[in-house]
């Protein structure tokens, strides 16, 4: 967790100046990777219902949803996080970040195919906007940057950028007679 | 919430295996549910207060917010869960199931008429996915499908198919000269 | 906070009736408004750490996050409100309302440029729907309404209307010959 720290303080804007690095202790994102740190070692080793466990006190105090299956690489960043959700059968490489409510999820139980890889795999590098959701066992390549809100279900290129649609300013109303 | 439980051990994939199914007590839905079917009855009542605090309650354990008067059919299944909000005056069917970060809400307090019905019906089987957002008092026919983070304001036809806008995949620039 | 109060229960279609009134005092939105102004005073005087604190505290308690830094005028309403993230540069003018799973954020740390402003200013009066994420240093004018699920990266107009992109009826599929 050390790098992370380090990174985190080294690059966040709300937490340059004085006593500001001590906020990341309220990062709510360093809170559910240290308990998904705990939880993945015990997932593996088939201990029952206690990763899960520990995977929901992680849920209710930070709003972020780990499934204790999941693998995670280095350095994994999480901002503000809530509504988060991470599947069982995600794997995220390192130097990843995300931001709130995204969705790295399966593309609904009535497609579920027994054991088969349900949720996407991450690659290194790779930036997620808030909102964005990524369903299904796609893979996103190295460096990619996913926009706010966008959604994929289909494999993602090395640093390619995917874009959400935008609001539509909608043409004002001239005054109208009455 | 008997058959409930049986549904979700059968059909959840995550569920699957050993000891597994205990997780189901883990599922913020079912607790959400459970809150719900006490709050209901007592809104029916006319009881003040304690039906809104009951739900304010299960929204503070699992981050969905049922407002007590909605009418809820059997085997209503939410998964994950977070930031679901679901109006006063929404009904939803038989065995429907949605995900995190859905909306059944109504159109804003600036178009509320009164007594009207201001959030949706839902029919039975319907399936929401993660994000989706229906507002306003439209009817979402049987069987039909709502794509993730699609955005729904008129009615639905039984058995329909509404998708939400995917990502694009923006060019990737070629090496620019420096 | 007393105007606050009798605004929302004056306007607010599911809090008309009997004793509904007192049920104000279960919302979110009222409870992390109450920090924010305790906190927000502290970050002024550059007091390390507690107002941030503060305002996580409420962010466990209710899920929406105000950064301590925020400005925000009289009468600002937050509707349900999980998943509401409001980050430290931005400002919010008088009778603003918002709805859940709204962000008023950055456009990411990889854009960041020391002190400059990174996330919105809203005028007096504007309505922001449920899923809205409006993020940069942008202008939205007085009196604005920003759709449900609306992305905004470019200043709105006062009075202006913004319009996320609606789902799409996918046609019906007909019966096909086995």
């Amino acid at each position: 967790m050390l790098d992370w720290i380090s990174t985190a303080i080294r690059k966040d804007p709300s937490l340059q100046g004085g006593l500001r690095p001590l906020e990341i202790l309220l990062y709510p994102g360093m809170w559910a990777l240290i308990f998904h740190r705990i939880a993945h070692p015990l997932f593996l080793l088939k201990i029952p219902f206690i990763p899960r466990l520990l995977s929901q006190i992680a849920r209710i105090l930070t709003g972020i949803e780990i499934h204790p299956g999941a693998k995670i690489g280095k350095r994994f960043f999480i901002d503000h996080g809530y509504g988060v959700v991470i599947g069982e059968t995600t794997e995220i490489g390192d130097d990843v970040m995300i931001y709130h409510d995204v969705t790295l999820g399966a593309l609904g139980w009535w497609k579920a195919n027994g054991k088969a890889k349900r949720h996407p795999t991450i690659g290194d590098k790779v930036v997620i906007g808030a909102g964005a959701k990524i369903l299904g066992p796609v893979r996103v390549g190295d460096g990619a940057k996913i926009g706010v809100a966008a959604v994929v279900i289909r494999d993602v290129p090395a640093k390619a950028v995917v874009a959400g649609s935008l609001g539509k300013l909608l043409k004002k109303k001239t005054s109208r007679k009455k």
